[in-house]
């Protein structure tokens, strides 16, 4: 089948992103989506900057409607940002009959309505998972994964910036103004990070998730936006004393009025996941009334998490595309014909690392006997220590990485040793 | 549009919970799909318990056949468990040309190449989310939200039981033995507890999450199976000295070799999320080669969740047979006719409770003032404390829950108090 023909709006941080991860992953790709993906054009502001990274092969241009109005293109995706231009492409895309994949939240939740109503009207798609909570398919989770469910709140921490900030305040101790300038110099955080820090962005993308838990119309303009900016360090401190964390989230929760739709700073349970949710990553807890609570974590920007998002949307429509409908989604991930034989590996082939413990006689070399036996088998020892079990000792090793063949073969040596007294225990260790 | 016909085998725990939520939320449900979703013939084993539960308008039946034959039912949904009469269904099912949504690992760990190939052939769906963690949504997840990844490897809590008898060890001091009676004695675990506490039913999870990662088929029978039954206390113990919690984890990780495929008790890092999975909740961490690690958290059992599950399917394959091709998923979650016009909530209206700091003149009555403002606006006192700034104090409140104007007018009272000597700094509390 012939591919499935792209046209790129931007090729700055997620668009080349995009480009990179369509590129390294393109056979791991078309074995899922039963379809190759194909840029073909590309609008950008810096023609010879593009050239360099895409190569021959592309059309480049700068005036997006060169790309919106391609008749080659089937799908269109918007990585501009912005509400004007990207605006103005996205709706002549849609004229055009072309799919759109987009990661603008600002767009969507200023112009959403009207995109999406266009969108309904010409029959064609509009897909946006890279616009909340970057790689964590949060939208499809909800759209999809829930559907079940009367959604009766969700809360998330939706904006990687402030929550690096708010991370670096209570793990270090320093004032707002101090993380906000780290996070500046070490790239969390934009030259003007008003939008982030003022929890607009949260709210543009807090206005969208309502929209798809509840089936209202998105309404950005209605939310309540408050930002971290007058976090006081010492307000960190005293909830940290109550056993509480403060984190920016956005919530919405339906109630029987009506729906709250509100970002700001939160204090939270010391013990709950929100809470210990650290630096730029970014979670969001669901509750229906049938599944409970859900939760939704992973990176919330970046190139590649990002590009993520936006492939598996490209996925989504070429899926749509192409299938059979009663077969759009293969059972496995995987189309049928595209099954792979690689085999399952042999347990003493996985590599681990190891929890041993062994009781020994409490007597001089014992030690040294077990050491040289793991040193034989190139086992390395993380941490060890001993302690007195009557008579004996219990002595306990973390291994560094080896294969299992290899600690099982150290292990049988080890039983045979006359001052050991019981079956050696060994446990796997995985430093997720 | 005519209700889409579903025939359901089996009126058991999830049975029962799915017939429940499709009769609870049929018009939330009906919003999403486009289309009610009509539970029209039942299998089960006990014709008056299941005549009492359903009502006089579905037709029941104690022979499976008589569903799978029926010419009226476009999909079947099996929750018999086991894997016999369950895949003679089934495959009769497939033979039909009806859809299958299935919660049973067991069977699609042993036969879920033949039943796929079979569904294949008949160009049917054969949906399973309900099979591996409940109702979370980890299927869909890897197999479309994650589409544009490598999948390098996933690590998953995945079977409740031994999830609750592991954290009743550690937090409580308990052996295996007495953690398993308790779990027997309150339901999270079953008489024959074996294919749980053994890792068998993990394993069964794993090999679908396997071959959903990784598009390999299903390989169960290649899969190490070790369980939790000689795991000692002790262990437990020293695992935690050395900064390690014990998990049951099923882990499978692509290699250039081949691919592990692995249950056995791990020690994971006590700050890591997985360590942090209490009771009966399940989780999985997936790390893509674009997206990083993303983690998956809810309940992994129970009636509801797993018919949160059964009915996501459900609606799945329902918007599959309905909408248009071009919009098979709704934009927004649920279609763009069944939008609601539910108002936003203005801020004051939102419920929360609340942390509030106030500096003032360190003298008698002040806090009985400030005591009384609460009060009189009825905003109850969580905990509080004091604490010397100087010649003044801070007082640090923590509220019960209260609607956002009364807090705000109490404040603005407060703040008149002639002894107040800052503005009050009011956080909002969500105890999730």
């Amino acid at each position: 089948m012939s591919p499935i023909k792209v046209g790129l709006l931007g090729l700055g941080v997620v668009g080349s992103g995009t480009w990179n991860v369509l590129k390294r992953n393109a056979d791991e790709i078309a074995r899922r989506a039963g379809r190759r993906i194909e840029v073909v054009a590309i609008a950008v502001r810096d023609l010879e900057k593009a050239r360099a990274l895409v190569g021959d092969d592309v059309t480049l241009t700068t005036d997006g409607m060169d790309v919106v109005r391609n008749p080659e293109i089937d799908i269109v995706v918007e990585l501009v940002g912005g509400d004007t231009l990207a605006r103005e492409w996205v709706m002549e895309a849609i004229a055009q009959g072309k799919h759109v994949v987009t990661a603008n939240k600002a767009l969507l939740a200023k112009h959403g309505n009207e995109i999406f109503a266009a969108a309904h009207e010409r029959s064609v798609m509009v897909a946006f998972e890279a616009a909340v909570a970057g790689g964590i398919p949060i939208i499809k989770a909800i759209r999809e994964g829930l559907t079940a469910n009367r959604i009766q709140w969700l809360a998330g921490i939706i904006n990687g910036t402030t929550n690096y900030i708010l991370s670096e305040m209570r793990n270090r101790g320093v004032s707002f103004a101090e993380a906000l300038a780290d996070a500046q110099r070490l790239g969390y955080a934009e030259a003007d990070p008003t939008f982030d820090i003022e929890g607009v962005d949260a709210a543009h993308k807090l206005s969208l998730l309502a929209s798809l838990a509840f089936g209202i119309p998105v309404q950005f303009s209605k939310a309540h936006v408050e930002g971290i900016t007058s976090l006081a360090l010492e307000d960190l401190q005293h909830a940290q004393r109550l056993g509480y964390n403060i984190k920016l989230l956005g919530i919405t929760r339906a109630r029987e009025e009506g729906i709250e739709l509100r970002v700001h700073p939160t204090l939270v349970p010391l013990q709950s996941m929100l809470a210990n949710v650290q630096g730029a990553m970014n979670a969001v807890l669901v509750h229906g009334d049938a599944v409970g609570q859900t939760v939704y974590y992973g990176a919330g920007a970046g190139a590649l998490p990002t590009a993520s998002a936006v492939v598996a949307d490209l996925v989504d429509v070429t899926r749509l595309q192409t299938a059979e409908p009663e077969h759009r989604v293969p059972y496995l991930a995987f189309q049928h014909n595209a099954m792979s034989d690689t085999p399952i590996l042999p347990m003493d082939e996985v590599v681990s690392s190891y929890y041993l413990r062994l009781r020994v006689d409490d007597r001089p070399g014992v030690l040294a006997d077990v050491a040289r036996i793991l040193a034989q088998a190139s086992i390395s020892i993380g941490s060890m220590f001993q302690e007195p079990a009557g008579e004996q000792a219990d002595i306990i090793f973390l291994t560094h990485e080896a294969r299992e063949g290899a600690i099982n073969g150290a292990i049988s040596q080890i039983q045979n040793l006359p001052f050991v007294q019981s079956a050696v225990t060994r446990l796997r260790v995985e430093n997720l």
